[in-house]
């Protein structure tokens, strides 16, 4: 990433790392933290000069914005290490990009190019033992935004804190994932922030999900609010379905998350000659295809998992379970993406970006 | 409210009042606090000991669950001084109920009574100084809660705060109201989180908020996001149509905040004689009436404002200006709320609460 370097930043390093308290083997996902965090305030109309320090908690105002009215948004990506030591990324512009649509629909500034990833370059060269070798290790990354700003009245704050937080990951298996179609609850509203990776969205699934979980069920797959009649995607992944040989996603829009994962695998798919419609799934389809024997496959895509097939769903007082399939499509497009994203596979979409 | 008293109670008092330095005929709504706040924590399945103490910033970890994924719910009610220095409480019990619903809507805790309406009544009792007398005078009281819980996986959190800020307010003039009538963005979803106090259902309104800020437009009165047909709410406030002589406002509904002040009017306008119903109005119903001139007035109803009276609106290329009449059913209305909540009229509904 030479072209976007982040030369202006004051750098305070730790003491001692604590990396050597880590044990690498046994990572829950999301838990553990890396020696520094890159803070940047945006105050006065301006971005002010970023800083990498040790990973700390911060003081906040009870009255910040971020508290009682969500001004939040967040972006998801994962450096990983290859053979030779070397550290890569995985099209951080698009979770650049995607970071500052998600702030626009928020009503929060737009972070220049050379905080979000020559700031990210700068952390990423600090902290490059905590991204460890071996398929399916990486170091996650979590760059958010928050509204700093004071005072109880609905309207958008005039501060705000941009950070990159790195948390290292384990290949991420979440045991056989079933699922459940939504009937009632939804996720996204037509003219909502559903597009967007915003703090607000995800909270708004934690009680729908928590009565699946009862149920035995561990994650949702959402449908359009107005209708319920159209898969869209799930809590965290966007949704890919196999019937026959053809896989259809549906196509994002204002209630869909634009998934970097989700395009990588529609790009993969149409090169290695898969039929690949990105067309939305009706309800009624899905089952068809469940009770006619057509329904092959789901799973869904996204940066912590990569792909995560799904072995059963329900939808109202049924449960389909999904064929025990060799040569799924699930597994040879997760094999193609993870060989590019780890440099076992020539990267002839030119996706990877060498820290 | 001796009967939610809150006995066991950590009290911390600031060494000086900061009372003398504010300006109290000048306040801005919402940037002000008092000395103290209350701060309870939930965690280990178990709400802690309350403490109230100086109003200052606290430490929080980068990676809390507020930041990532928007667990955070608030309340908005007013503490009121009658003629006799006697603090009043309007309707608290309601803010109670309706903070723990969107607490269970949010997969949050519920808050014990006798630590927000107990821990309320006991800060209440330490800041009456700053509950000014004279009809607009208010305190503004801001109970929340937010996941201070850490780790950048969504899910719910295990650790929660609960807290209580106060700020003095006057009577809130926001000028003429002009409001746009919502064709493409929505505030809530079928199925979603509308009808709870969460933070992430505000920030979602910024941006749309700001465009019709640069029209000339103040606010937004939101339609339903599958038709955009019928009227639904407006930002922080409740909406009532007047049509010949007949009030309307919408029913409440997963997608509607069911406000305090709305139903409070309702049964103000039952008892008065006021022709009200409870029953949506159409987008169509509301162009029509604009044009034949049976529309005789629009007002939101929230507790900032108390009622507050649109003055006209925009609907696609259309700008529609209300009539200016003597009498109306908003400054009726709100004489007869605001006369009960001050003491000066009596209460016939046992709305209000002593502290
Ligand atoms: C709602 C939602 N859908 C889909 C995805 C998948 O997106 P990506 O592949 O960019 O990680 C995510 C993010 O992780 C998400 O939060
Ligand atoms: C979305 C929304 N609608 C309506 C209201 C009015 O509710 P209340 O009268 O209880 O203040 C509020 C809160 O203030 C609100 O946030």
């Amino acid at each position: 990433m030479d072209s976007i370097k982040r030369n202006e930043i004051d750098i305070v390093k730790i003491g001692a790392s604590k990396i050597n308290e880590v044990d690498f083997e046994n990572l829950a996902f999301g838990n553990i933290f890396t020696d520094h965090m890159l803070v940047c305030d945006f105050k006065d109309g301006n971005w002010q000069k970023p800083t990498i320090k040790p990973y700390e908690p911060f003081l906040i105002d009870p009255s910040a914005k971020v508290f009682h009215y969500g001004q939040a948004i967040f972006e998801g990506m994962k450096a990983y290490k290859d053979e030779d030591d070397a550290v890569w990324l995985f099209r951080p512009d698009e979770n650049f990009k995607r970071f500052n649509a998600s702030a626009k629909r928020m009503a929060m500034p737009e972070v220049p190019e050379d905080i979000f990833l020559g700031g990210l370059n700068e952390i990423l060269k600090i902290e490059k033992e905590w991204v460890k070798k071996g398929k399916g290790n990486s170091l996650y990354i979590r760059p958010f935004m928050i509204a700093v700003g004071t005072g109880v009245v609905a309207a958008p704050s005039s501060h705000y804190r941009f950070m990159i937080i790195l948390s290292p990951a384990k290949s991420y298996y979440s045991g056989e994932v079933k699922v459940v179609i939504a009937e009632h609850f939804s996720r996204a509203a037509n003219g909502g922030i559903g597009a967007a990776k915003a703090a607000g969205n995800y909270a708004a699934q934690f009680y729908p999900t928590k009565l699946a979980n009862e149920e035995g069920f561990q994650q949702i797959i959402w449908t359009d609010d107005a209708t319920h009649t159209k898969l869209e995607e799930a809590g965290t992944m966007n949704v890919f379905f196999r019937i026959n040989d053809t896989l259809f996603t549906a196509p994002t829009s204002e209630r869909i998350l634009d998934g970097v994962t989700r395009k990588s695998l529609i790009a993969i798919a149409e090169r290695d000659g898969i039929d690949i419609k990105v067309q939305s799934v009706l309800v009624s389809e899905l089952l068809e295809a469940a009770k006619n024997g057509s329904l092959k496959e789901i799973f869904g895509a996204g940066t912590a998992a990569v792909v995560n097939p799904i072995v059963g769903f329900s939808y109202k007082d049924d449960y389909f379970e999904l064929p025990k399939i060799e040569n799924s499509m699930a597994s040879q497009l997760k094999d193609n993406l993870t060989n590019i994203q780890y440099k076992l596979a020539e990267d002839t979409f030119g996706w990877t970006v060498k820290i």
